[in-house]
């Protein structure tokens, strides 16, 4: 429980909370429909994955920037954070969300409110097949900010931020079609809490925390193995240590090199 | 005032000068409706963003590119410049906003100019939603270019330029719809004085002034506090001694290396 | 054969395998038709070059990310890989290939299915021309990823996964008008056989391979040559010494300091 | 003449040849009209830029990639390559523009070639409006290319590759309306004699050479000085000594590291 005593923990349960509440203002915003037609498909994925983008590079060397309650399941199943941190989160993700949501509904006009962009099956796809969207949308994502965060690799990666943005894009340019892309279980709950709608809601749950998970042992176990031993990786879920890797920085306000694993 | 007798002093304003009477050529240029249908939002978010990106990447290293008052505004919140630098900044800075306008509608013909992209509020977006959303969109803004520009991080954190540009075309992917998307009291105030329509003009500048403060204080004293005394912030204020971070560098013009925090 | 008994070697050839079954599902389900109108071309460009960004991003540090038979035959001529990991390259992609196809088709709801976005050359332009295109498209590609995967180069190269991205992003907003943009024949093949249509298979096999063999002889001997005896070059193609410059790094699961020339 | 003498002398002409070959092609053809309706602005001005992001990666340390006459005269203005080099540069890219310009036209049906997408003035658009809007165009590229390729600067300049081609895409943005973008005589030469037709041509030559012009002087003498004395300016102009700061290195092919300041 030392977590709970460090300004730097409170400062990042902060960051995802705030920065929650702006992925699902600006996320859902950009896709609300101002003009009849087709939903501009390029425009939505865009704004999802420049929002993502501009939060990491914000606040990731505060909490990570996990903004997404999946993402912060694979970092636990990878035994990146611990127990207490990842509740603690979720609960500021989820709180975030449903907050960004509402300030969204306050600032729009009721004639453009619609569904609050909720998360919805496209007529035609069952309920697996959008699980197993969800599932891929997920994994694909995870699999990037994990190899992007690996603080094992000092190569040529660019912008930490602008790889898990586009990493985010491509994901709703596929899964926009067939499930809305969902990819964020805080970002599809918000609006269905709002609208009081939670047709099929559990497919946003189960499909993007199974894909975190995967992505989290597909990488940390198969394709670029860490060696740490059972009693490292039980130690760090308790929190009994501070894990290296989890992306937040010790922040002591003095102008010191950071390091460069901290995302 | 040993400021005014510094050349790269005058070097930065004249920088600022020129940066925004190119932000406002190209941004309001690239907003005018040749072809009749819908406005191209995301061509438009595009243009906006890459213009401020390439001038970041042009004068960032001779005026930090703030190219707008409400960020000026938030240094100044942040005591990163002092108060002299500042005034000067947002009066080179609106002077060229006007000049930027005023080439634009030399150069366009006269059934293209319409109202030279004047910042408008959608039918429907009361005042006080206007406002909010112009708080949220320079809020996010502000939060990317001081953690961007933070002189303490050393990380992955890629192009400076790319970075705040992607954070532009966020708000205006969001905000076109809203309010036109000011976030940049100057960019809003030249089509204004061009076309002599002020209508509801105080929200462009109270709503981007207020978020720029906002994400300053957010930014400085809560989620990556600063320390510096209060006396060290009013010296710096007063300019009686030059701040490390705000971005410009006392250019020499010999090939020295240029300190990473210099942007 | 040394390589068969390196756990490295096999998870380069799983993540060959795994990161062309995303890619193909992306790439090819991004191009699905949902609703009538005209293709949104630059929607389809960008969802194959944030695919492959994502993936080079996500296994470019265990395989080299080649995703492409033709880009891995343009390492084999460039002698960067033994003929043995060449072989084994191709033969995952393509079985990855046309199990993304396979779960693509599996999720998709008949009406949308249509041809599996299969490659066809538009009406009017011959096989010559679309073979031309094809190398044209090829070479500029596999040039621009030998110039950025390039140990000799350590200056401000950016995102590798974003330069090889976006590379495959423009040869698509040109390619796709004359042949649907092939670019990569694992990528061609798998909807041709799930949809059992070979016409004009050939094109998307020849032109690429065309290309990538003249962008690596271009590069390594001409543009920037590359001083290597025909002794070393023979022995690498043997596999009986490892090359310092296809990609991939001898993971070992340690936090060390990763080459950086490794990608 | 020492440099007639030198390899890297060759293979940077030949490199701007073969770019500019591309660029042309590339860029033009993906602005061919395939289909009725209006020219799609932003999929067109990010192929020209993708294009010269692509060459700028692909070949940047071999010659500069320049590919654009008013680059090479920019760069000359600044005493930064020899008259020789400079004119030998021209030359190349002009041939490489024409023969771009011509495979374009043999691989393309007949009834899409149209005018291969040569620069003409919007109707309304008056010959001086037209030159002003090149001059702005190329004055805003050309500062971009100075400040990104300045060897003074070490900073988080992220891609160079990237921020000169989203440069060349912001001047399409604003562009394409106004005069086609033209912002590169060799581009705006190669249709012009393939469709004999040099109505305003001039346009497209006296802006962009201006424009270039006046970026040069305005970051190296005002912006950013760079202390040369006049003698130092015409021992390189007239190539008795190398330039530091051409972006061209003297390859060598082995694997060294390479200078910083050469891209």
């Amino acid at each position: 429980m030392w977590e709970l005593r460090s300004a730097s923990f409170w400062r990042a349960i902060f960051a995802e909370f705030f920065a929650t509440l702006f992925y699902v203002f600006f996320g859902l915003g950009a896709s609300l429909r101002w003009t009849p037609g087709p939903l501009h498909i390029l425009q939505v994925a865009l704004a999802f994955g420049l929002a993502l983008a501009t939060l990491v590079q914000a606040v990731g060397h505060i909490s990570g920037a996990h903004v997404n309650p999946a993402v912060t399941f694979a970092f636990l199943v990878g035994s990146q954070m611990s127990l207490l941190r990842a509740f603690c989160y979720m609960a500021a993700q989820l709180l975030g969300a449903v907050a960004g949501a509402a300030v969204l509904y306050s600032v729009t006009p009721p004639a453009v409110r619609g569904n609050l962009a909720l998360n919805t099956l496209h007529p035609g796809v069952s309920l697996g097949q959008a699980t197993t969207v969800e599932i891929f949308l997920t994994l694909q994502f995870v699999l990037c900010i994990f190899a992007t965060y690996d603080e094992r690799r000092n190569d040529r990666l660019g912008s930490v931020a602008l790889a898990v943005g586009f990493s985010l894009t491509l994901g709703h340019l596929f899964g926009m079609y067939y499930t809305g892309a969902g990819m964020n279980p805080a970002r599809s709950f918000a609006p269905a809490i709002l609208t009081r709608n939670f047709t099929n809601h559990w497919v946003y749950w189960v499909g993007p925390i199974i894909g975190g998970g995967l992505g989290s042992l597909l990488y940390d176990f198969l394709l670029f193995p860490r060696l740490k031993s059972v009693s490292e990786r039980l130690s760090i879920l308790k929190g009994s240590r501070p894990s290296d890797s989890n992306g937040q920085q010790e922040g002591t306000g003095e102008p010191v090199e950071l390091k460069t694993q901290a995302l």
